[in-house]
């Protein structure tokens, strides 16, 4: 796609980053250059490079000229702790690791200690250490390679997930899965030859990775923040007149709070492309008003699927529409079915696991074949998401399946009692798990972090659930806590971290 | 993707024809049924199963019906000649054969001549001869097929193309390749779910086959008329509101050419799609003028490529505009080059062969390894087209390979020869060849057919050459014809024929 690029806008803006702009012909040569460069660094064709850095225009380069020399890429995530992150570059068996200013330190270690690390390259703003490889250097000295063209079903990158579930999993994505979800996604954002869109997403997430691919099979412009930022960002969308950005929905709230938005020209944003959780009505409405000229899409997926997996269009963003609380339909690049245990489609309405096939699939997970036989069945990819699908094929999450409660036969969704129990306006925060019952298998258990001041007590709790949601699933115990709760490298609550101390001594299903 | 069209599109009309709608939820459960069908008449899963009619709504759903029973679908030449056919079908390895009332005299000799053909289905609108089975008893009495879910890269049908170089030649497609070309052709045709497409193209090209599946993917509706009929055409175009159609631009000119046109309200008539031929700046001129509602998009590629290759889109659609004559540029599906006989790529400006390369590539040529390895080298389509690039990555096509000139040293390209000699007023059609020389290897030599009436010597034609291309391309000799030239299926002159008596006892390195 780099290729068409150039040969169809080659004189166009590829990058622009930290007041750097390069054309597409440009990037081109360089992305040539740096994969020489990776090949006389001793990178044979089925190589691991990793990156561990802040977004960039180089960081951009490397997601394409990794693939070029025909070697993979394994982006690493700037949330994690060394030890995650030696963990990940061990598992990966990565070679070269690309760092940059903010992860020097870190990399250093990596280097050290990384089992098959043999060099590292500096992709950042100053002077390279002396125990590193100057990224700029090696492109300057390198002549351009030839595309390693390799077959579009094979392998190019191994993206770590997760983390909730013990350890980091590597999902190894082919070439085909990329370019696959990134054409459905041209077609889903409405992305055109004059797109400018901004990665203010971090690039090692498969949201913002997807978003470079569909960005670049278009030749559209890729306008470039180091990180989230809400003034760096509204600059950028301003002075560079970005059309499309994706954003989680925390983000949206960061940028809409900021007083400073009203000053910005913010007419040229076309849309906003955002995931991980529904957005409110009464975001929507503050969104809406803020910003007339924006308009709103959602997009649901996983890593396992390159990402995408369905979508909800502008056209059902208005306040009171009654798909907003849902993910959207099936991309044009998948099948999407809501299947029991068994394997099965449950009647439209009725809740179970959402599963979803089409060339964007994974081929597994990197060493791990059972994990993979687990998640991967028939082509299906099992996303691990429980949710309903109605008459017109939009799905509605109810719940992580691992997160679901088994209370006396009948399933309770967590993520409808944590609904219920925040509208409370004293709670900050809540997380609903199902800890051991001798007397219903599980029992719905609430963790209740109180707003500053707020007075609250486990009896009040379960009588404002008693008033919005059926008496089994209201919670039969109330715990108070007073620190946040832990994250995940995507910044979801760690409920295996939660259930831990309850189920010492018990044996749960799904942890 | 007709499982996600009937998910989120099940009760909008799929199909029209002859008065028929059928939703997608209808047209799912049909193709679903003769799947399982198709396996009681004894086709194991890699059985070619053919199709000889006119467009319909059950060709349509034999196009789906026949990849969701794991076999293959061979969609045969309606212009064919019963021994072109025979051989198709026996090349093929065909078992069954789908025909309609205008085959059915074919149908029934290649049931009784046809090596592997064990059955006949009729899919036509009156009673089904004795001889064979009739297409709705077969759906009703059948349970719906579970899909096959055969791997992307497998077989989904062969193609026949050609029958200029001697033999047709059946090219294997993927269901990767059809798809992903339909991807490519959702954006590109700006194809979006409210799209209604006229299937006036015969449905057994690639062309419309093309479009079957893109607006399959957006779950767009299909019209459908058996053939192309000046009529017919302009009713269906209004009374269906028709937004999307795809025409060769002689249809193109018998529709602006029919007077009824004006009494017909084409204003939701969105897009024409034309391929084959560059339109020229006069009939662009008239359509616009006709039809100020719709706007052109040019299509270029081959059966080979499933089939598209280069797009010229709408915004290049202007009387004088400089990229008119071009073929425009790369899809989003393909790299596209210019290249010389070694395969390296010329600079822009210079004629090479247009090779393509992308998912949507051919996996081979039916039977014909030696072929296949002619035309797919390192993952290239070779399309046997010689070509200029521009700057900015438009493509002009000058002639096929086949049929360029070298004379004296020089390449001459008949295409431009015969664009001089039919500006001519008399001249009504004109085809220019190469034919031995003993000085120059080969000499241009045109032959020429005049208009009714129309009065013209060797001599002059010479002459009103010599005005407007280089001397060494005018043709050395002339040759009038009183016959119309020999056509192949997809309506091209055959030079291979005309070339013919002049090259007996000579050898020409491609015929």
């Amino acid at each position: 796609m780099i290729e068409r690029a150039a040969q169809v806008s080659g004189s166009k803006a590829a990058t622009i980053c930290n007041g750097r702009r390069k054309t597409y012909v440009e990037v081109r040569d360089r992305i040539t250059r740096f994969a020489t460069a990776l090949r006389s660094l001793g990178c044979n064709s089925d190589a691991r490079v990793a990156v561990l850095a802040l977004n960039s225009d180089r960081y951009f380069e490397a997601y394409f000229a990794v693939p070029w020399a025909g070697c993979q890429i394994v982006p690493l995530n700037i949330r994690w702790s060394l030890e995650e992150n030696l963990y990940a570059v061990n598992d990966s068996e990565t070679e070269i690791l690309l760092f940059d200013d903010a992860f020097a330190d870190t990399a250093r270690q990596i280097l050290g200690r990384g089992e098959r690390v043999r060099r590292a390259v500096y992709i950042g703003e100053a002077e390279a250490p002396d125990w590193a490889e100057n990224y700029e250097s090696l492109v300057e000295n390198a002549s351009p390679a030839a595309n390693a063209n390799v077959p579009p079903g094979s392998p190019m990158g191994v993206f770590y997930t997760g983390g909730t579930t013990g350890f980091p999993k590597g999902v190894l994505h082919s070439h085909l899965a990329v370019w696959s979800s990134g054409m459905t996604g041209v077609i889903d954002f409405e992305i055109g030859e004059d797109a400018r869109y901004l990665h203010a997403a971090p690039m090692f997430h498969m949201a913002d990775y997807a978003l470079m691919v569909i960005t670049t099979i278009v030749s559209g412009t890729h306008v470039i923040v180091p990180m989230f930022d809400t003034v760096k960002v509204l600059s950028a969308l301003q002075d560079e007149e970005v059309t499309h950005v994706v954003l989680v929905p925390a983000m949206i709230q960061m940028l809409l709070a900021d007083p400073s938005i009203k000053n910005f020209d913010l007419s040229k944003l076309r849309r906003i492309i955002y995931g991980a959780a529904p957005i409110t009505a009464a975001v929507l409405e503050k969104a809406m008003n803020t910003l007339p000229d924006t308009r709103f899409v959602q997009a649901f997926g996983q890593t396992e699927l390159a990402p995408l997996a369905t979508i909800l269009r502008p056209r059902h963003h208005f306040p009171g529409s009654p798909k907003l609380r849902s993910a959207g339909r099936a991309t044009y690049c998948v099948n999407v079915k809501i299947v029991d245990e068994a394997g099965n489609e449950v009647p439209r309405g009725e809740v179970g696991e959402v599963v979803v096939r089409g060339p964007n699939a994974m081929l597994g997970y990197w060493n791990h074949p059972e994990l993979t036989a687990e998640t991967l069945r028939d082509g299906w990819v099992h996303t691990g998401d429980a949710a309903r699908m109605d008459e017109d094929g939009f799905i509605y999450i109810a719940d992580r399946i691992k997160d679901m409660i088994i209370t006396g036969g009948e399933n309770v969704f967590s993520a409808e009692v944590e609904n219920a129990i925040s509208s409370h306006e004293h709670v900050a925060d809540v997380a609903v798990i199902g800890i051991p019952s001798e007397e219903w298998g599980e029992s719905v258990h609430a963790i209740v972090i109180l707003n500053e001041g707020g007075k609250l007590t486990e009896v009040e709790i379960i009588a404002h659930c008693r008033e919005r949601i059926a008496g089994y699933k209201c919670p039969k115990s109330v715990e108070f806590r007073f620190e946040p709760f832990p994250l995940s490298g995507a910044n979801k609550v760690l409920k295996t971290e939660l259930r831990k101390p309850h189920w010492r001594g018990h044996t749960r299903e799904v942890n």
